[in-house]
């Protein structure tokens, strides 16, 4: 199967791009979905959405919280700290526990508000041995798209506007890898604290690869087939507003 | 059929928005989708995602662009101008042209980046005639969501932040007709200049619907199946400095 490794967290949003994610899941054989809840407990939303999943994508629920000194605060900017680092970990930790007498597969890192095309998950089951598999990722890095440019399926250049030196100048919707190269390397994890824009680079290092390792798919890395949607924070002004005036807003008990 | 109903405009998420809505409308059964485009001509991004849509989803393509004078520019404030008007009536037209002899069918008007749960197209089907379905919409009017409260599927009020007075406080997606309505009023539609919030009252006014008619759906109005999701713009600074530094920027060719 792919892993599929989805950290997730509580927010307005969360049940919608969980939900249209989940339909373009359901377009794909052979997935095995990885949510990890950003949360100290599995919370009643995220298990009664995973209730609903059909049984032909395999899913596993787990949570990690993040640590207060590491969570990003809701006015912070978006770059100042690493998201969903421990999470992705953890998912990490659940595949090498489980799976080194099984080790077929692939590993991608799926943001729960990205836009996905399903001809990427074709596109993943390519990759051989100690390879990892690039494309380019649209509307990311204030760029139309960034990623790889490529000649044949071989990386000539990488086409991003930001620290282009970094071993890989991908995002994290931009590669994946085989489950091997996880089992193999069983100490790779993310880090909290490395460097801007280095997550990416940083965990394939950690497994042994570097640029010749990458081979280029999606069409000679000409077909974008991932976005890096965002979805609006949405305003909660009247809600406020109308829990001043009278002590009641919506009704809690409606799940959104 | 349900015959729904979506503008669309270009913008650098367009593709990815229509991408995933598509994979949600592709597990629903015997829908029409009428997709109208913002633009002069019908573009070939559209025109090309088009002819990937399975056959079993009914498509037809038009295009209607809005006249400059009501078009929302791109740092005007959202409530500003209303967006979709003539698209969705050209859309209107189009059923009163070709369906007066086959009647039987739905409306509703389906945005490009809102999130829609697959059950809501159960409940559409419910409809009878000279009936207005309605339900909440999650992430809406500044509010977890906006619509209408029913007991035994009556509406007993609607809960809204804004303008309770309207004779229908609800947004776009919360609610459909069956096709015979706008059969029996070919006059109804639209119109680009009514008070802020009020696109969803005029047409229903025009269609001869008052709040009588209202019937609630979706679990007594208590599941919320639609979520007002905005997709958020994306910044295009390194793209534009590439341009000014080096006279190029990214592939063109490359479709996003
Ligand atoms: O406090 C947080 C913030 C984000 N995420 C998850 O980490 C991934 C990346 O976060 P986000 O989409 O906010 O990042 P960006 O789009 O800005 O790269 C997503 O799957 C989020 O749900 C998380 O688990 N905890
Ligand atoms: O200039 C425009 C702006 C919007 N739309 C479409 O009209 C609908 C509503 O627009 P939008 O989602 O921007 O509105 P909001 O979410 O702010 O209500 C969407 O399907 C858009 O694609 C359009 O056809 N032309
Ligand atoms: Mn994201
Ligand atoms: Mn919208």
């Amino acid at each position: 199967p792919i892993y599929l490794i989805t950290p997730t967290y509580a927010r307005f949003t969360q049940k919608a791009d969980m939900t249209r994610l989940l339909y373009t899941l359901m377009h794909v054989e052979s997935l095995h979905w990885i949510i990890i809840e950003d949360h100290d407990e599995k919370t009643e939303l995220i298990t009664k959405f995973i209730e609903r999943i059909p049984t032909d994508i395999q899913v596993t629920h787990l949570n990690m919280k993040t640590p207060p000194m590491d969570k990003l605060a809701s006015d912070d900017p978006s770059w100042l700290k690493p998201r969903g680092v421990q999470q992705r970990n953890a998912a990490i930790e659940f595949l090498i526990k489980h799976y080194q007498e099984s080790p077929e597969g692939y590993v991608y890192f799926l943001d729960d508000d990205n836009t996905y095309d399903i001809r990427i998950f074709d596109e993943i089951r390519k990759i051989e041995e100690d390879q990892v598999g690039v494309w380019p990722v649209g509307i990311v890095g204030k760029l139309r798209y960034e990623g790889p440019v490529c000649s044949n399926g071989e990386v000539t250049s990488w086409f991003t506007a930001w620290k282009p030196d970094r071993p890989f100048p991908i995002d994290m919707a931009g590669f994946a890898v085989r489950l091997e190269n996880f089992l193999g390397s069983p100490e790779a994890r993310f880090k909290q604290r490395v460097p801007r824009g280095y997550q990416e680079s940083h965990i394939l290092t950690e497994l042994g690869l570097d640029r010749t390792n990458a081979v280029g798919l999606a069409n000679n890395c000409r077909d974008v087939l991932v976005w890096h949607t965002r979805t609006e924070k949405p305003r909660m002004d009247a809600e406020e507003k109308l829990m001043k005036a009278t002590g009641a807003a919506s009704d809690l008990s409606i799940e959104v």
